[in-house]
């Protein structure tokens, strides 16, 4: 492990600040957490991006969020065939072993992920084509989503909410998400946040369409 | 998508408050980063625990990580066989395209995907060893991590921090990691927190042990 | 040059401390620092003062704070006269070209140039007022505060705060400065700290007044 | 002051966290600096540049450093005219007031302001011979320093280093600076630092030339 290098002082003086307030402050509720474990409230599911932080969205609240986040917040569809998935282990370990009542996909702008997976889709990014790319096979989930809003005037805005209601979908065919949503013990919500202007839009779920909260 | 159900008001009432203060505080800020792009100095692999939030560990300033959350913060090795690999995606993305120069690995104390893997290696666990268990399968990557723990005194921890090792040293088996570390363009680094007591442990490359900072 | 001298060893030790420690942590994000260019959020505007040090208050993170430091943290008015202006192109050349989204004031508590502003407006100091006192001419600039704040029953720290007010408005002489207020680009903050206590004052744009943060 | 932000919470988070361990770890000294005031061991004038912060390179103790930043660390010919001179009354109340035993200039490599005197002396920067740019008037300073090294191969650093010469003879001419250096009461060293490597080169006094510590 000699290639593991120390902490970077800037982070240890920021953690030391943390343990001096934030967790000083809570140290009793800390405990609790440690001692009973967590109990989250709801799932999110959103983007790796450094500018959208749902801790800060909806408050940084100890034990409150169990928080999956993957590039463009997709969730793939199911397909129990043994092999390793992160994001499919962290929904089935939400809706079963800690039952959520809530299970959150939050997309937004700018998304890197979402620009490739249209660079891919119309021809301008090869090097996304090849086996090879992590990035781009993980794009593929979007593909059918690319194929429903093609054309769209407002692209790549269009397509940040597709992946957003494919991941939807995909949760669905999740046999343990679809049994809980359908007993009314598990909530589905899409949401879009634009970075520049801090605007949400909720996926409305008879029209099918986002509109601001 | 009529499953889609509205945010609910206590959500609703978090956002309304972060834009009126932390997203108007920062609105030069967020329009900036909207405009030009990221450029986190760090990609963080993290638990989606939601006892363990790294933006409030480390502060959570915007647009400084890159951060990707999973069950027992692992990474799976270098495998490009055209699947779906999240972590592996979000690994790619913030070292070739974003060019962190930083990624850390955070355990932490009480982490139910590694009390999984325990109770699966010691054959506690049938229904984890099903082909269909995600987390089951997800938490395989592990495996090797028990092996080499096994019988430790200071179980679970052990494992905990074993998860984080392992991690980075599948981090050094991508082709990418490895070159941009063995460049100095990159640094890696492993960290383990307590829950309870707030304690932070670093990785010491030399040692191999974790020591509290 | 033969009046230059060597660095002190006390120095050169803490150099080499810092070079082997802080800068080989962080050699990879220096090397982008070096390679890319800075995209500092911040300006800070703060006194010479060697008991303030905003890099310590704020963190020392590399890279995030465009810092002045002037006797009393003083901004003078906009006065594009060909002269050498110092304090004017460190704001032109944070708000123009590095586009920060804050600029930050911060006053301090026992200001030896506010003390000074205060004995010469008080008559105590004939020094302070010869054509050739650099430190008297450069306080003239706070001489309108003074009048201001004359009479205060909290001196000198009354005088020290409107030193912020006074530096901000005039900042927003500055036409680039106003421009990028006004459409939301840049935030102006006020600031002053009790070097005693750590207390830290905001300045209230509604009621103008500094209260603890 | 309607235009008066509050401070943005990343900042205010850093805060608390500086205040309940740095300042609660050295409360005692930061009283005794704030009842019997600074005295600084040296005056340090280096760059507002975020990527070069003095008190991290030579240690961030409080009362230490009297420090002055402003682009390109530079520091202008003696010249008591009854204007506004920052600069000037930065090394007046350092020398006179405070007597600081050491006046150390800190210059570095990709210096910005130090790449515009270059491009407007090449005639590639019209806008900076413009009367209302303060950035081109206050870099007027480092002209003489320009003719000096003008050809040299290894610009831009040929003229950053000059930035540092050019500021230590500016010095000279301040008649209280020269008195102090030819009594032994003050010391001044020349520095310049990269900040992708992290050298620290010495102006030598006798040949005149930077070399590494």
């Amino acid at each position: 492990m000699e290639f593991a290098r120390p902490l970077p002082g800037f982070l240890l003086q920021r953690y030391h600040g943390w343990k001096a307030t934030t967790h000083a402050e809570n140290s009793a509720w800390y405990r609790r957490l440690a001692d009973e474990g967590q109990r989250p409230r709801a799932m999110v599911i959103s983007c790796c991006d450094s500018r959208v932080h749902v801790t800060s969205i909806f408050g940084a609240d100890q034990g409150e969020f169990f928080i999956h986040r993957n590039i463009a917040n997709l969730v793939p569809v199911y397909e129990p065939d043994g092999q390793h998935h992160g994001t499919s282990a962290a929904v089935e370990y939400a809706v079963m072993a800690l039952k959520v009542a809530h299970l959150i996909v939050l997309g937004h702008s700018s998304c890197g992920g979402v620009q490739g997976c249209l660079d891919m889709c119309e021809g301008r990014a090869p090097e996304l084509e090849e086996t090879g790319s992590f990035v781009g096979r993980w794009m593929d989930i979007l593909r059918p989503g690319y194929e429903a809003v093609k054309g769209d005037a407002d692209m790549p805005h269009a397509l940040e909410r597709e992946a957003v209601s494919v991941s939807l979908r995909n949760l669905m065919t999740f046999p343990f998400v679809r049994e809980a949503v359908e007993a009314g013990k598990l909530g589905l919500h899409g949401l879009w946040v634009d970075i520049g202007s801090g605007e949400l839009q909720n996926l409305d779920g008879k029209s099918g369409q986002f509109v601001p909260v």
